[in-house]
């Protein structure tokens, strides 16, 4: 994937986007906006020649995906050994209603990343597990105490590179046949957003232990 | 799946949660609610022996989930084609903010379904169309005109039986280790919520045609 924006041609036939394809980007620069702005990506594996689905958390940092969970869990083993995935991601930001059911639509911005994955080293999991959780939870180091070693054992850190990808992107109103402009339903966007609440303190939590700054930020964004 | 609710065992082996398997859930009416709740499914399927993962629009109708496309698309040839598949969602509902990154979490509400897709025949797709349409923008068919004839021949419906699938649900605060509780940092969980706003009209809309009550209804409640 190049670092250019706005690339029109995909980095492999098998992520040239069919439908709606000037709907497409093929550049870093939206790849990364896209999968920074989501949680959880749904990672599709072949387990018994059955194609399997599951969400997970992941994490864009710099070049790579990184997806984490338990050393000892199926996906992880599958992901560890660098058998074929695909990532994909999606966020809807509105809901698209036309004159007619046919054009409504939605607005979305989603990616779907194709690769091999491969296990992150012991010596560098410990700096990106942290990173990885400062994307989910956007709070410093210093709200955590360090990590054990047997934590860092347990914990599988997989990563695959972003080189083959693609984003597709929906924006705007609905587009509607021109005959139908004069019928007298109501056609727009009911715009959809992902809002934060107000933090609720653990039932176990030390009376006088403040919120951080950057989950009460959170909330009042 | 039983329609029965709380059923403690999985339809199948490989719907058997095996990470976490307490937050695990088998019956119809767990299911349905995750579904209902989800305006995207996320789905898995093989080309040229890679494991595909496409979102795409979904609505649970009574015992199936459907998805609907483009006749044109790959994605719905091979759905219709019967070929092996699985449709994840997932709705984040909570950042969960522990003492140690290891123990820091999501909130959630998931679910997985495996299965083979069947088209839906022309003279069901109609009235089918109409209800997945009122899943995602809760219309009723009054706030349209009727579909064409070339509209109903174009748009491919999809359908997965409902019995082969599992739930996956987290919920409440973090569960730290006892030797972290006195520790000074804080602990909780930021709720995550989508919310609509305001209709937007369409830019081509003629002057006088009120939003529906349902889409208003959506940024009131």
């Amino acid at each position: 994937m190049s670092a250019d924006s706005h690339t029109s041609s995909a980095p492999s036939a098998r992520t040239r986007v069919r439908q709606a394809p000037a709907r497409a980007h093929y550049d870093a620069h939206a790849l990364h906006r896209v999968l920074d702005a989501c949680l959880v990506g749904h990672v599709s594996f072949v387990v018994d020649d059955w194609p399997m689905s599951i969400p997970t958390a992941i994490a864009r940092l710099d070049d790579w995906l990184y997806l984490h969970g338990s050393r000892s869990s199926r996906l992880y083993r599958v992901l560890a050994s660098g058998a074929p995935v695909s990532v994909s991601v999606c966020l809807v930001d509105g809901l698209v209603k036309a004159r007619s059911t046919f054009h409504c639509s939605m607005n979305y911005r989603s990616a779907v990343v194709m690769g091999r994955a491969e296990a992150v080293a012991e010596e560098e999991r410990a700096e990106l597990l942290y990173r990885f959780s400062e994307h989910l939870i956007p709070c410093p180091r210093s709200a955590y105490r360090e990590h054990l070693a047997k934590e860092l054992k347990a914990t599988m850190l997989v990563r695959l590179p972003l080189d083959e990808a693609s984003v597709k992107i929906r924006t705007g109103g609905p587009i509607d046949d021109e005959a139908d402009l004069t019928l007298p339903h109501w056609a727009g966007v009911v715009p959809l957003a992902t809002t934060h609440g107000e933090p609720e303190p653990a039932a176990d939590l030390a009376p006088g232990i403040a919120v951080p700054d950057e989950l009460r930020g959170l909330h009042e964004r």
